[in-house]
């Protein structure tokens, strides 16, 4: 069988670490840096010929330079004669870019897969994207995995007594209800609606959650309001407390501040995109994807199915 | 006649400004901000069906975000039904990686032609390839402008009695030839070479310096180890006094300070990369394209040959 070779990029250099022990590797010898002028520099320092190449990277903040690095990345490994070129992208940028929601808004997660093609990928391995309809965005085989059972698993533990799972928006209910199944919960809805124009939103909750532990779950947590506001929601109606957990924890501007202040009494999140060290205060818990995401490459280069991953 | 439009991205608004003036249109209102994550948010908030849109960008520093500007740039044009899309990117960043030098490098002037094409752009104007090759890395038509009779003209006037052109590198002087010409000069070429493994470079001055006022060319000047070392040469070997001009002024980490601290007189540069408030000194005089890139402008668009211009 040709050979595997894990390379890490510079988005998630730890999570990197964790996949190639558990695959029972090290890393791919490479240097990532920059030129004086700021351009991209990278050097492979060991043979791909012939061999099945995976490349960790996040498209996370500084987004614009880890897209760039990527893109590199991929076309040096394809000069460099790779056999496949397999990319583990735990956090894909510009998701929510995905479809025109006014006149002349260019869809950005259609341009990164057509840019990630031209490059040279031959396969995407991706985690809860924001709309599964961008895998559609690509020609070649996508590997979409799912953090439902990480975090499901994670909350089982804690044996509540009386649980109820909460979708912040109507385009989380789905995401929701699979973590429901798992615990064997019932779900609920914050159904924000502005009664008439210019009149502030109504936070409306669809569900009973009275006297019960509320878990919110989300795709990804960015400036944290939608987050905060529905935890603060709830409590107001009578919710014992809240828990919340995402796959994605972007936290960019007041998120960490908005958190700290709210009603949330832990966030649960995962190492998809890397907590800075100013974003680690006691509320946040960090889970790592490694596992889910070694045991993915692990089988991907198998030939088996990944769906027994998270069915 | 469709209509024309120009759009300015974050690089030279300085530049894009003085361009559509020159045509004598406003530039396309359309606003480049970034999302709270530092994601790239582009809106056009004029119509473009149909039009023939010129975007001024060059991939100067910060040059990964620059690059995926006008990515998305491009891609939002694509889509509102814009009948050509003319990237005018006056400096072309990742120009040197443009071969592999060392196994498994990338050829990053190639991917970037690749992405740009990808995206959707109809034509590329260019400036002062750092190699004339990069024009066959497209497949869509590209206009490649010449700075030298910009630079020319400006030492045309200071009526020089007794001048030489210097190549401060090989590959530069077939540019010293084409200034040579124009100034009715001789050239001269510094010609570095290392007589032995691990002894230092000795500076050897091919052509009579002698006496002579010594204008230095190069089409970038990055961290000027090379133009300032040889500035100091040519003094050292009887010159008179130094000039130097370049086209791309990209002048990072000790650029500054070493030209300051160096022998040359004056430095010519060209606003493709315009200088940064802290790189104004009194030795560093800026001259503008517009003029050029307007005429290249208005030419292509009317389907007249470009070549009068630098001819
Ligand atoms: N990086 C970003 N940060 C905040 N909003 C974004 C970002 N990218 C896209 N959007 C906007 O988010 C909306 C889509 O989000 P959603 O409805 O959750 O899929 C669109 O209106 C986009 O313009
Ligand atoms: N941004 C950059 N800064 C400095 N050197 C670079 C840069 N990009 C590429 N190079 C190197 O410059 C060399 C090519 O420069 P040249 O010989 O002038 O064409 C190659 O060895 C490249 O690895």
């Amino acid at each position: 069988d040709p050979a595997l070779k894990v390379f890490s990029l510079n988005s998630n250099p730890t999570l990197a670490q964790e996949i190639a022990e558990n695959i029972g590797t090290e890393l791919g010898k490479c240097t990532v840096t920059s030129f004086s002028d700021g351009e991209v520099q990278i050097n492979i320092e060991e043979s791909v010929r012939g061999c099945d190449v995976y490349v960790i990277q996040s498209t996370s903040e500084p987004v614009n330079q880890h897209i760039m690095e990527l893109l590199i990345m991929i076309d040096a490994l394809k000069r460099a004669s790779a056999r496949s070129i397999n990319i583990v992208m735990p956090y894909y940028g510009y998701a929510r870019q995905d479809r025109k929601a006014r006149s002349r808004e260019p869809i950005t997660s259609k341009l990164v897969a057509n840019l990630l093609q031209t490059a040279g990928a031959s396969r995407v391995i991706m985690l809860d994207l924001h709309a599964p309809q961008i895998q559609g965005f690509f020609d070649v085989p996508i590997d979409h995995l799912v953090g439902v059972p990480l975090l499901s698993d994670y909350f089982e533990e804690k044996n509540f007594e009386d649980v109820v799972i909460v979708s912040p928006d109507h385009g989380g209910v789905t995401r929701a209800r699979k973590m429901a199944d798992r615990l064997k919960a019932p779900i609920a809805i914050i159904d924000k609606r502005r009664p008439r124009p210019n009149v502030s939103e109504v936070m409306n909750i669809v569900g009973n959650i009275e006297g019960k532990t509320a878990i919110l779950i989300d795709d990804i947590i960015d400036t944290a309001g939608t987050i905060t506001l529905a935890a603060n929601a709830l409590i107001e109606n009578g919710a014992k407390e809240v828990y919340a957990c995402c796959t994605h924890p972007v936290l960019s501007g007041p998120a960490i501040e908005r958190i700290d202040n709210s009603k949330i009494k832990e966030l649960v999140v995962t190492n998809t995109i890397p907590l800075k060290d100013e974003k680690r205060i006691d509320k946040i818990t960090e889970l790592s994807v490694g596992e889910l995401i070694s045991e993915a490459i692990t089988r991907v280069h198998e030939r088996k199915s990944i769906s027994v991953l998270f069915d």
